[in-house]
Protein backbone atom coordinates (compact mmCIF):
# COMPACT_ATOMS: atom_id res chain seq x y z
CA UNK A 1 0.00 0.00 0.00
CA UNK A 2 1.69 3.07 -0.69
CA UNK A 3 -0.17 6.30 1.20
CA UNK A 4 -0.68 9.88 -0.10
CA UNK A 5 -0.52 12.17 3.03
CA UNK A 6 -2.12 15.94 2.37
CA UNK A 7 -0.76 18.91 4.17
CA UNK A 8 0.16 22.35 3.79
CA UNK A 9 3.69 22.16 1.87
CA UNK A 10 5.64 24.98 3.06
CA UNK A 11 5.57 23.49 7.23
CA UNK A 12 5.68 21.18 9.40
CA UNK A 13 2.99 21.89 11.65
CA UNK A 14 0.41 19.04 12.32
CA UNK A 15 1.85 16.94 9.42
CA UNK A 16 4.86 16.42 11.23
CA UNK A 17 3.34 14.21 13.52
CA UNK A 18 2.58 11.64 10.71
CA UNK A 19 5.41 12.06 8.39
CA UNK A 20 7.61 11.13 11.46
CA UNK A 21 5.55 7.80 11.58
CA UNK A 22 5.80 6.88 8.00
CA UNK A 23 9.21 7.84 7.62
CA UNK A 24 10.42 5.67 10.84
CA UNK A 25 8.54 2.82 9.35
CA UNK A 26 9.78 3.41 6.29
CA UNK A 27 6.86 3.37 4.33
CA UNK A 28 6.02 3.58 0.94
CA UNK A 29 4.23 7.20 0.22
CA UNK A 30 4.22 9.91 -1.56
CA UNK A 31 3.70 14.24 0.25
CA UNK A 32 1.17 14.56 -2.22
CA UNK A 33 0.27 18.38 -1.94
CA UNK A 34 4.25 19.09 -2.06
CA UNK A 35 3.82 17.74 -5.54
CA UNK A 36 2.99 19.70 -8.83
CA UNK A 37 -0.97 20.30 -8.58
CA UNK A 38 -0.98 19.31 -4.86
CA UNK A 39 -2.16 21.75 -3.33
CA UNK A 40 -5.43 22.62 -5.43
CA UNK A 41 -5.83 18.39 -5.21
CA UNK A 42 -6.04 19.07 -1.36
CA UNK A 43 -8.43 21.62 -1.58
CA UNK A 44 -10.61 19.95 -4.15
CA UNK A 45 -10.64 16.85 -1.29
CA UNK A 46 -11.93 19.10 1.25
CA UNK A 47 -14.71 21.17 -0.66
CA UNK A 48 -15.82 17.24 -0.92
CA UNK A 49 -17.01 17.92 -4.34
CA UNK A 50 -16.40 13.94 -5.18
CA UNK A 51 -16.08 12.82 -1.55
CA UNK A 52 -18.99 12.15 0.66
CA UNK A 53 -17.19 12.39 3.63
CA UNK A 54 -14.80 15.57 3.28
CA UNK A 55 -12.65 16.22 5.90
CA UNK A 56 -12.48 19.81 7.72
CA UNK A 57 -8.92 20.12 7.66
CA UNK A 58 -5.25 19.14 6.54
CA UNK A 59 -3.62 16.53 7.39
CA UNK A 60 -5.29 13.85 5.56
CA UNK A 61 -4.50 10.51 4.75
CA UNK A 62 -5.42 8.30 1.72
CA UNK A 63 -4.80 4.91 1.75
CA UNK A 64 -6.58 3.27 -0.63
CA UNK A 65 -10.38 4.13 -1.00
CA UNK A 66 -9.84 5.50 2.56
CA UNK A 67 -9.49 9.43 3.45
CA UNK A 68 -8.82 9.59 7.55
CA UNK A 69 -8.34 13.20 8.97
CA UNK A 70 -7.30 14.66 12.38
CA UNK A 71 -3.52 13.57 12.84
CA UNK A 72 -4.24 11.08 15.96
CA UNK A 73 -6.96 9.58 14.12
CA UNK A 74 -4.28 8.70 11.29
CA UNK A 75 -1.98 7.75 13.27
CA UNK A 76 -5.03 5.56 15.69
CA UNK A 77 -5.16 3.30 11.99
CA UNK A 78 -1.47 3.34 10.66
CA UNK A 79 -0.06 2.41 14.19
CA UNK A 80 -0.16 -1.58 13.92
CA UNK A 81 0.10 -1.93 10.04
CA UNK A 82 3.76 0.35 10.50
CA UNK A 83 4.10 -1.52 13.47
CA UNK A 84 4.67 1.35 15.26
CA UNK A 85 1.33 0.73 18.20
CA UNK A 86 0.32 -2.78 19.84
CA UNK A 87 -2.64 -4.87 18.13
CA UNK A 88 -4.63 -5.24 21.16
CA UNK A 89 -7.24 -3.45 21.59
CA UNK A 90 -6.72 -2.02 25.24
CA UNK A 91 -3.01 -1.03 24.16
CA UNK A 92 -4.11 1.07 20.96
CA UNK A 93 -6.52 2.85 23.27
CA UNK A 94 -4.19 3.70 25.65
CA UNK A 95 -1.29 5.08 23.25
CA UNK A 96 -4.42 6.86 21.15
CA UNK A 97 -5.15 8.60 24.93
CA UNK A 98 -1.84 10.04 25.04
CA UNK A 99 -1.57 10.83 21.29
CA UNK A 100 -4.89 12.71 22.08
CA UNK A 101 -3.12 14.17 25.23
CA UNK A 102 -0.01 15.44 22.20
CA UNK A 103 -3.20 16.84 19.95
CA UNK A 104 -4.04 18.91 23.03
CA UNK A 105 -0.43 20.29 23.93
CA UNK A 106 0.20 21.06 20.37
CA UNK A 107 -3.31 23.14 20.29
CA UNK A 108 -1.80 25.14 23.59
CA UNK A 109 1.85 25.43 21.79
CA UNK A 110 -0.36 26.80 18.66
CA UNK A 111 -2.16 29.63 20.99
CA UNK A 112 1.02 31.05 22.00
CA UNK A 113 1.18 32.74 18.95
CA UNK A 114 -2.38 33.00 18.47
CA UNK A 115 -4.27 33.41 21.72
CA UNK A 116 -7.16 35.83 20.22
CA UNK A 117 -7.55 33.69 17.06
CA UNK A 118 -6.16 32.52 13.81
CA UNK A 119 -8.45 35.30 12.15
CA UNK A 120 -6.00 38.08 13.56
CA UNK A 121 -2.03 38.14 12.56
CA UNK A 122 0.68 37.52 15.43
CA UNK A 123 1.36 41.26 15.08
CA UNK A 124 -2.30 41.90 16.21
CA UNK A 125 -2.10 40.13 19.62
CA UNK A 126 1.52 40.43 20.52
CA UNK A 127 0.91 41.59 24.28
CA UNK A 128 -2.12 38.97 24.65
CA UNK A 129 0.66 36.30 23.10
CA UNK A 130 2.88 37.71 25.69
CA UNK A 131 1.01 37.08 28.56
CA UNK A 132 -0.18 33.72 27.24
CA UNK A 133 3.05 32.93 26.65
CA UNK A 134 3.88 33.67 30.77
CA UNK A 135 1.70 31.00 31.84
CA UNK A 136 2.63 28.56 28.98
CA UNK A 137 6.02 28.43 30.00
CA UNK A 138 5.37 28.43 33.67
CA UNK A 139 2.63 25.47 33.56
CA UNK A 140 1.02 24.07 30.68
CA UNK A 141 4.61 23.20 29.20
CA UNK A 142 5.80 21.43 32.48
CA UNK A 143 1.93 20.07 33.21
CA UNK A 144 2.07 18.05 29.80
CA UNK A 145 5.72 17.25 29.64
CA UNK A 146 5.75 16.12 33.28
CA UNK A 147 2.75 14.10 32.88
CA UNK A 148 4.84 11.88 29.86
CA UNK A 149 7.85 12.05 31.84
CA UNK A 150 5.61 10.05 34.42
CA UNK A 151 4.11 7.74 32.08
CA UNK A 152 7.78 6.96 30.98
CA UNK A 153 8.73 6.27 34.76
CA UNK A 154 6.00 4.18 34.66
CA UNK A 155 6.45 2.28 31.66
CA UNK A 156 9.64 1.72 33.31
CA UNK A 157 11.33 2.81 29.65
CA UNK A 158 13.06 3.73 27.68
CA UNK A 159 9.88 3.98 25.68
CA UNK A 160 6.09 5.04 26.62
CA UNK A 161 5.19 1.52 26.17
CA UNK A 162 8.57 -0.07 27.29
CA UNK A 163 10.93 -1.69 25.02
CA UNK A 164 8.81 -1.17 22.17
CA UNK A 165 9.41 2.08 20.33
CA UNK A 166 5.45 3.61 19.43
CA UNK A 167 4.43 6.76 17.13
CA UNK A 168 3.62 8.45 20.75
CA UNK A 169 7.50 8.25 21.18
CA UNK A 170 8.12 10.32 17.47
CA UNK A 171 5.22 12.70 18.77
CA UNK A 172 7.36 13.62 22.29
CA UNK A 173 10.70 13.99 19.72
CA UNK A 174 8.78 15.99 17.89
CA UNK A 175 7.55 18.25 20.85
CA UNK A 176 10.67 18.24 22.25
CA UNK A 177 12.20 19.29 18.81
CA UNK A 178 10.26 22.30 18.08
CA UNK A 179 9.56 23.74 21.96
CA UNK A 180 13.34 23.79 21.11
CA UNK A 181 13.25 25.79 18.26
CA UNK A 182 10.74 28.23 19.33
CA UNK A 183 11.53 28.52 23.37
CA UNK A 184 15.01 27.66 23.72
CA UNK A 185 15.74 29.79 26.60
CA UNK A 186 12.40 28.54 28.81
CA UNK A 187 13.23 24.79 27.31
CA UNK A 188 16.72 24.84 29.02
CA UNK A 189 14.83 25.23 32.54
CA UNK A 190 12.21 23.09 31.80
CA UNK A 191 14.26 19.94 30.32
CA UNK A 192 15.61 19.40 33.50
CA UNK A 193 12.48 18.30 35.03
CA UNK A 194 11.49 15.97 32.25
CA UNK A 195 15.04 13.59 31.78
CA UNK A 196 13.01 10.63 30.32
CA UNK A 197 11.52 12.74 27.72
CA UNK A 198 14.16 14.00 26.69
CA UNK A 199 15.97 10.61 26.50
CA UNK A 200 13.19 9.36 24.13
CA UNK A 201 14.03 12.62 22.11
CA UNK A 202 17.63 11.16 21.85
CA UNK A 203 17.21 7.93 21.13
CA UNK A 204 14.61 8.65 18.20
CA UNK A 205 16.82 11.57 16.58
CA UNK A 206 19.05 8.45 16.62
CA UNK A 207 17.09 5.67 14.58
CA UNK A 208 18.99 5.48 11.57
CA UNK A 209 15.17 6.02 9.27
CA UNK A 210 14.52 9.30 11.47
CA UNK A 211 18.64 10.61 11.04
CA UNK A 212 18.21 9.68 7.06
CA UNK A 213 14.87 11.74 7.06
CA UNK A 214 16.11 14.79 9.33
CA UNK A 215 19.07 15.12 7.04
CA UNK A 216 17.05 14.95 3.83
CA UNK A 217 15.28 17.37 1.85
CA UNK A 218 12.22 15.80 2.80
CA UNK A 219 12.26 17.48 6.07
CA UNK A 220 10.85 20.83 5.96
CA UNK A 221 12.55 23.31 8.49
CA UNK A 222 10.60 25.04 11.17
CA UNK A 223 9.56 28.59 10.51
CA UNK A 224 7.22 31.45 11.43
CA UNK A 225 4.50 30.10 9.60
CA UNK A 226 4.10 26.86 11.50
CA UNK A 227 2.93 25.21 15.25
CA UNK A 228 6.28 26.32 16.70
CA UNK A 229 7.45 29.79 16.44
CA UNK A 230 10.40 31.25 17.24
CA UNK A 231 9.77 34.67 18.20
CA UNK A 232 12.28 35.96 21.24
CA UNK A 233 9.83 37.89 22.89
CA UNK A 234 7.77 34.92 23.95
CA UNK A 235 10.49 33.19 25.38
CA UNK A 236 12.09 33.90 29.02
CA UNK B 1 -21.01 -4.41 31.96
CA UNK B 2 -21.37 -1.34 34.38
CA UNK B 3 -19.76 1.69 33.27
CA UNK B 4 -18.30 3.91 35.97
CA UNK B 5 -18.02 7.81 34.82
CA UNK B 6 -15.74 10.06 36.29
CA UNK B 7 -16.03 14.04 35.82
CA UNK B 8 -16.26 17.10 37.55
CA UNK B 9 -19.28 16.68 39.64
CA UNK B 10 -21.09 20.11 39.46
CA UNK B 11 -20.43 20.96 35.12
CA UNK B 12 -21.71 19.64 32.12
CA UNK B 13 -18.09 20.07 30.77
CA UNK B 14 -16.53 17.55 28.41
CA UNK B 15 -18.20 14.63 30.49
CA UNK B 16 -21.48 15.73 29.19
CA UNK B 17 -20.55 14.30 25.75
CA UNK B 18 -20.20 10.57 27.40
CA UNK B 19 -23.42 11.31 29.29
CA UNK B 20 -25.53 11.55 26.77
CA UNK B 21 -24.12 8.57 24.79
CA UNK B 22 -24.90 6.63 27.90
CA UNK B 23 -28.06 8.22 28.95
CA UNK B 24 -29.03 7.38 25.22
CA UNK B 25 -27.84 3.53 25.05
CA UNK B 26 -29.89 3.29 28.19
CA UNK B 27 -26.44 2.01 29.31
CA UNK B 28 -25.81 0.66 33.24
CA UNK B 29 -23.48 3.39 34.37
CA UNK B 30 -22.51 5.23 37.19
CA UNK B 31 -21.47 9.39 37.98
CA UNK B 32 -18.53 7.77 40.13
CA UNK B 33 -17.45 11.50 41.17
CA UNK B 34 -21.26 12.89 42.14
CA UNK B 35 -21.40 10.00 44.58
CA UNK B 36 -19.39 10.05 48.19
CA UNK B 37 -15.78 10.15 48.16
CA UNK B 38 -16.06 10.08 44.25
CA UNK B 39 -13.95 13.47 43.65
CA UNK B 40 -11.12 11.76 45.55
CA UNK B 41 -11.25 8.47 44.09
CA UNK B 42 -11.22 10.33 40.78
CA UNK B 43 -8.00 12.34 41.42
CA UNK B 44 -6.19 9.46 43.24
CA UNK B 45 -6.78 7.62 40.07
CA UNK B 46 -5.02 10.87 37.75
CA UNK B 47 -2.25 10.67 40.68
CA UNK B 48 -1.77 7.00 39.38
CA UNK B 49 -0.92 5.66 43.04
CA UNK B 50 -1.93 2.15 41.68
CA UNK B 51 -2.21 2.83 37.57
CA UNK B 52 0.73 2.20 35.35
CA UNK B 53 -1.79 4.00 33.02
CA UNK B 54 -3.04 7.31 34.48
CA UNK B 55 -5.42 9.77 32.50
CA UNK B 56 -4.12 13.47 32.12
CA UNK B 57 -7.53 14.78 33.03
CA UNK B 58 -11.39 13.58 33.25
CA UNK B 59 -13.42 13.02 31.98
CA UNK B 60 -12.71 8.61 31.89
CA UNK B 61 -14.32 6.08 31.80
CA UNK B 62 -13.75 2.37 33.52
CA UNK B 63 -15.40 -0.47 32.27
CA UNK B 64 -14.13 -3.36 33.68
CA UNK B 65 -10.56 -3.50 34.00
CA UNK B 66 -10.03 -0.93 31.38
CA UNK B 67 -9.24 2.95 32.04
CA UNK B 68 -9.75 5.06 28.95
CA UNK B 69 -9.42 8.80 28.49
CA UNK B 70 -10.82 11.72 26.64
CA UNK B 71 -14.08 11.78 25.13
CA UNK B 72 -13.78 11.16 21.76
CA UNK B 73 -11.38 7.72 22.86
CA UNK B 74 -13.99 7.13 25.31
CA UNK B 75 -16.97 7.34 22.77
CA UNK B 76 -14.59 5.64 20.18
CA UNK B 77 -14.83 2.49 22.70
CA UNK B 78 -18.62 2.71 23.49
CA UNK B 79 -19.97 3.54 20.07
CA UNK B 80 -20.16 -0.01 18.96
CA UNK B 81 -21.37 -1.75 22.47
CA UNK B 82 -24.17 1.27 22.52
CA UNK B 83 -25.10 0.72 19.26
CA UNK B 84 -24.02 4.57 18.40
CA UNK B 85 -21.10 3.15 15.98
CA UNK B 86 -21.09 0.99 12.71
CA UNK B 87 -18.75 -1.87 13.61
CA UNK B 88 -16.65 -1.61 9.99
CA UNK B 89 -13.57 0.00 10.39
CA UNK B 90 -14.33 2.69 7.80
CA UNK B 91 -17.34 4.16 9.54
CA UNK B 92 -15.72 3.59 13.00
CA UNK B 93 -12.44 6.12 11.58
CA UNK B 94 -14.77 8.56 10.17
CA UNK B 95 -17.45 8.87 12.68
CA UNK B 96 -14.11 9.92 15.28
CA UNK B 97 -12.74 11.99 12.21
CA UNK B 98 -16.11 14.07 12.85
CA UNK B 99 -16.15 13.61 16.98
CA UNK B 100 -12.31 14.82 16.93
CA UNK B 101 -13.62 17.58 14.97
CA UNK B 102 -16.07 18.57 17.65
CA UNK B 103 -13.64 17.88 20.14
CA UNK B 104 -11.43 21.03 18.15
CA UNK B 105 -14.73 23.33 18.24
CA UNK B 106 -15.54 22.84 21.93
CA UNK B 107 -11.74 23.82 22.99
CA UNK B 108 -12.45 26.88 20.64
CA UNK B 109 -15.70 27.32 22.36
CA UNK B 110 -14.21 26.96 25.82
CA UNK B 111 -11.49 29.68 24.89
CA UNK B 112 -14.03 32.50 24.09
CA UNK B 113 -14.09 33.10 27.85
CA UNK B 114 -10.28 31.84 28.32
CA UNK B 115 -8.18 33.41 25.58
CA UNK B 116 -4.58 33.84 27.73
CA UNK B 117 -5.10 30.91 29.84
CA UNK B 118 -6.72 29.02 31.95
CA UNK B 119 -4.28 30.24 34.57
CA UNK B 120 -5.94 33.37 34.92
CA UNK B 121 -9.39 33.90 36.20
CA UNK B 122 -12.78 35.48 32.88
CA UNK B 123 -12.61 38.83 35.16
CA UNK B 124 -8.37 39.29 34.14
CA UNK B 125 -9.03 38.47 30.60
CA UNK B 126 -12.39 40.49 29.43
CA UNK B 127 -11.41 42.80 26.97
CA UNK B 128 -9.39 39.60 25.24
CA UNK B 129 -12.63 37.81 25.25
CA UNK B 130 -14.06 40.23 23.49
CA UNK B 131 -11.81 40.21 21.11
CA UNK B 132 -11.54 36.17 20.69
CA UNK B 133 -15.71 36.36 20.66
CA UNK B 134 -15.87 38.60 17.74
CA UNK B 135 -14.00 36.26 15.37
CA UNK B 136 -15.47 33.24 17.39
CA UNK B 137 -19.13 34.69 16.03
CA UNK B 138 -17.73 36.28 13.11
CA UNK B 139 -16.32 32.69 11.78
CA UNK B 140 -15.08 29.60 13.89
CA UNK B 141 -18.68 28.92 14.72
CA UNK B 142 -20.37 29.42 11.64
CA UNK B 143 -17.36 27.39 10.12
CA UNK B 144 -17.46 24.65 12.00
CA UNK B 145 -21.49 24.34 11.83
CA UNK B 146 -21.64 25.04 8.12
CA UNK B 147 -19.10 21.77 7.72
CA UNK B 148 -21.34 20.14 10.23
CA UNK B 149 -24.39 20.96 8.10
CA UNK B 150 -22.36 20.18 4.76
CA UNK B 151 -22.06 16.49 6.22
CA UNK B 152 -25.85 15.67 6.95
CA UNK B 153 -26.74 17.09 3.78
CA UNK B 154 -24.32 14.51 1.58
CA UNK B 155 -25.41 11.65 3.83
CA UNK B 156 -29.12 12.36 2.94
CA UNK B 157 -29.76 12.88 6.74
CA UNK B 158 -31.31 12.89 9.54
CA UNK B 159 -28.59 11.41 10.92
CA UNK B 160 -24.72 12.50 10.19
CA UNK B 161 -24.28 8.48 9.02
CA UNK B 162 -27.68 8.76 7.33
CA UNK B 163 -31.39 6.84 9.11
CA UNK B 164 -29.39 5.65 12.04
CA UNK B 165 -28.36 8.05 14.69
CA UNK B 166 -24.91 7.99 16.27
CA UNK B 167 -22.99 9.59 19.39
CA UNK B 168 -22.10 12.76 17.21
CA UNK B 169 -25.61 13.64 16.66
CA UNK B 170 -25.75 13.34 20.43
CA UNK B 171 -22.78 15.62 20.74
CA UNK B 172 -24.55 17.96 17.81
CA UNK B 173 -27.59 18.31 19.96
CA UNK B 174 -25.22 19.50 22.59
CA UNK B 175 -23.25 22.07 20.74
CA UNK B 176 -26.59 23.70 19.65
CA UNK B 177 -28.04 23.54 23.17
CA UNK B 178 -24.98 24.99 24.67
CA UNK B 179 -23.89 27.60 22.10
CA UNK B 180 -27.53 28.48 22.70
CA UNK B 181 -27.35 28.68 26.11
CA UNK B 182 -23.73 30.59 25.75
CA UNK B 183 -25.03 33.00 22.68
CA UNK B 184 -28.60 33.36 22.17
CA UNK B 185 -27.89 36.24 19.96
CA UNK B 186 -25.18 35.30 17.93
CA UNK B 187 -26.39 31.72 17.38
CA UNK B 188 -30.15 33.32 16.18
CA UNK B 189 -28.17 34.60 13.76
CA UNK B 190 -26.02 31.57 12.84
CA UNK B 191 -28.67 28.96 13.21
CA UNK B 192 -30.42 30.63 10.23
CA UNK B 193 -27.84 28.97 7.62
CA UNK B 194 -27.21 25.42 9.65
CA UNK B 195 -31.13 23.92 9.46
CA UNK B 196 -30.02 20.23 9.43
CA UNK B 197 -27.97 20.56 12.25
CA UNK B 198 -30.83 22.42 14.51
CA UNK B 199 -33.28 19.56 13.03
CA UNK B 200 -30.79 16.64 14.47
CA UNK B 201 -30.76 19.28 17.66
CA UNK B 202 -34.23 18.72 17.73
CA UNK B 203 -34.85 15.02 16.81
CA UNK B 204 -32.09 14.25 19.65
CA UNK B 205 -33.76 15.88 22.26
CA UNK B 206 -37.36 14.40 21.38
CA UNK B 207 -35.68 10.81 21.62
CA UNK B 208 -37.27 9.21 24.96
CA UNK B 209 -34.42 8.19 26.36
CA UNK B 210 -32.79 11.73 26.53
CA UNK B 211 -36.10 13.66 26.99
CA UNK B 212 -36.19 11.43 30.44
CA UNK B 213 -32.90 12.72 31.12
CA UNK B 214 -32.56 16.25 30.28
CA UNK B 215 -35.45 16.02 32.70
CA UNK B 216 -34.27 14.46 35.59
CA UNK B 217 -31.67 15.53 38.44
CA UNK B 218 -28.71 13.43 36.59
CA UNK B 219 -28.48 16.75 33.99
CA UNK B 220 -26.79 19.41 35.47
CA UNK B 221 -28.19 22.99 34.61
CA UNK B 222 -25.67 25.06 32.22
CA UNK B 223 -23.53 27.25 34.30
CA UNK B 224 -20.64 29.74 34.32
CA UNK B 225 -17.56 27.16 35.58
CA UNK B 226 -18.53 24.92 32.52
CA UNK B 227 -17.34 25.26 28.83
CA UNK B 228 -20.42 27.20 27.75
CA UNK B 229 -20.89 30.17 29.57
CA UNK B 230 -23.21 32.84 29.28
CA UNK B 231 -21.44 36.44 29.20
CA UNK B 232 -23.66 38.67 27.90
CA UNK B 233 -21.02 40.91 27.07
CA UNK B 234 -19.57 38.44 24.57
CA UNK B 235 -22.84 37.58 22.95
CA UNK B 236 -23.66 40.15 19.95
Amino acid sequence: MRYQLFYWPEIQGRGEFVRLALEDAGAAYDDAARKAGGVDRMLAMMKGVRDKRPPFAPPFLKAGRLTIAQVANILFYLGPRLKLAPRDEAGRLWLHQVQLTVTDFVKEIHDVHHPLGRGLYYEDQKPEAKRYATGFLDERAPKYLGYFERLLDKSGGPYLLGRKSSYADLSFFQLIEGLRYAFPKGMKRIERKVPRVVAVRDRVAARPRIKAYLGSPRRIAFNEMGIFRHYPELDR
